[in-house]
């Protein structure tokens, strides 16, 4: 049966609602969100930075900050680090970023004293329903690392597993991608895929299974594996997390599906110990309400890390 | 107005007949997609093989080879040398892989007495025809060069305008594509796409435009490029090219294209004096016709090289 947003959204019904604290959060695009998010009963937002902008925007786009706790900080990074305070201290449940810009709200993410490190590397997950697919697709990564070394993939499954694990999916299906689905020397994508394989196998990772390295199809689309008759293969079409080569490659499977496929999407980055949203410019409206309705489903398991 | 490939189609009305020699025919996928080329007027075949087992796969699909000239030749590699002379010596316009293994038809395929060498390094273009975009997209390289070095991008770019120029596209649109839009000193692939639109602008590279690096969101789709306000650049959303950084990021986005867009492609090499057609398992039947249909378009240009 096929997996959808939705399912993902309804599981909110269950819980109390979740709260989201914005870094600079005069920005019309994140208002807009954040609103939706607000009358959607995804989650509860509280707006850090210059009261007098936020007001001015929020004016202008006719919404009423009577529904949203504002907190005045006049300057970008101390508001920024206000807001992550927020939720290193439990009384918000996520971070987003407003408008301000990315190294900076990174570095809050990062502070020491105030921000959401576990120790782990951050990484950045990408979650889809796409017409045509049943499961839900869980890209990793394709905003953040730009060249991950093996050591950075197996970070990238272990903090991709948390978020697979609170959507509500057992023992998900790891598709290492690459051009080709057999090991070629000549690609350092395939020994590092087929390596990733052996650590499962071995039980170095555990609580999901992984089979690589494996090209797009094998990956997503069951007749294609029939047609190549992958009977031998652990993964059929049934993938859960596509992991990357690269950003370039994962940047721009990305782009083409938001871009030429129906979809529904959402973002956060991860390996914190809370969900933080960092949606760019690029991303539409509905992905900045799913990206927060994502960090809201996923928020308690990561606060239990 | 949208192009789309039956655009390309209708072009073959108004030409002679073009003809595609086999390398070893006996392959019920590509015999399949030979006799649809052949019912709607697409192209000729001769077909080079085992004779009898060419008769046995016609005979299981319902084909009568009455419609084809069938050469009987025994061996694999001999049929090979057979099919490409053909092409070579002008008696047939294109090559395609039959029933033989991808190595041995290229070797064929660069066979220095009867082979379609130009000089040029082979290199794979992909169609795409693609619903909700305008224009039809050239992607290179998606299957046959692993890691193109700076030289093997701008050789790509001069055997795709060969394509391009074929299929009546004045001028087109180059996009060397990354995860990002902006150069960025530890990501080598925006280094070089940057120096490809600079031997663009200095006329190093004549006969396109040339804009790189690119997000593919700015290089298919005109809201986004509005969206970003990417006024400054000479591609907003109207790319007709799209350079991919390596094999891995290409193939990934063919296979996403292919598997969640609605679309319509086909695919040849080229950097030879003839268009040679290399389909594998994984494509359809369709594409397989496609490819056919874009080898007979751009046959004659190929061949005045």
């Amino acid at each position: 049966m096929k997996k959808t947003f939705d399912d993902l959204i309804a599981k909110l019904k269950d819980v109390p609602t979740k709260k989201v604290a914005i870094a600079c959060a005069q920005d019309s695009a994140v208002l807009e969100a954040v609103k939706a998010a607000k009358d959607r009963g995804i989650a509860n937002a509280v707006l850090v930075g210059d009261e007098v902008k936020i007001k001015e925007v929020a004016d202008s786009l006719n919404i009423s900050l009577d529904d949203f706790e504002v907190i005045h900080v006049a300057d970008d990074y101390e508001a920024a680090l206000k807001a992550v305070k927020l939720v290193h201290d439990g009384e918000a449940d996520m971070y987003m970023k407003g408008l301000i810009d990315t190294r900076s709200f990174l570095k809050s993410v990062l502070d020491k004293e105030v921000g959401l490190r576990t120790g782990a590397a951050l990484s950045h997950v990408c979650v889809f329903e796409i017409e045509g697919i049943d499961q839900l697709l869980f890209l990793t990564d394709v905003a953040f690392i730009p060249y991950p070394t093996l050591e950075d993939k197996v970070n990238m499954i272990k903090n991709t597993l948390i978020i697979t694990e609170a959507c509500g999916i057992e023992n998900p299906k790891v598709a290492p991608l690459a051009a080709v689905e057999v090991v070629n020397p000549k690609m350092p994508v395939t020994v590092e895929a087929a390596e990733l394989t052996r650590m499962y196998k071995d039980g170095e990772i555990t609580g999901c299974i992984i089979d690589g390295p494996l090209s797009l199809d094998l990956a997503i689309d069951p007749e294609a594996a029939i047609h190549k008759g992958a009977t031998d293969r652990e993964i059929r079409g049934d993938a859960d997390i596509l992991l990357f080569p690269d950003i370039h490659a994962g940047n721009l499977v990305y782009k083409a599906l938001v871009h030429t496929a129906t979809v529904k999407n959402g973002n956060i980055l991860t390996g914190t110990k809370a969900p933080v949203i960092l949606t760019s410019r690029s991303d539409n409206f509905e992905s900045k309400v799913n990206s927060i309705a994502l960090g809201a489903v996923v928020a308690d398991k990561m606060k239990n890390l």
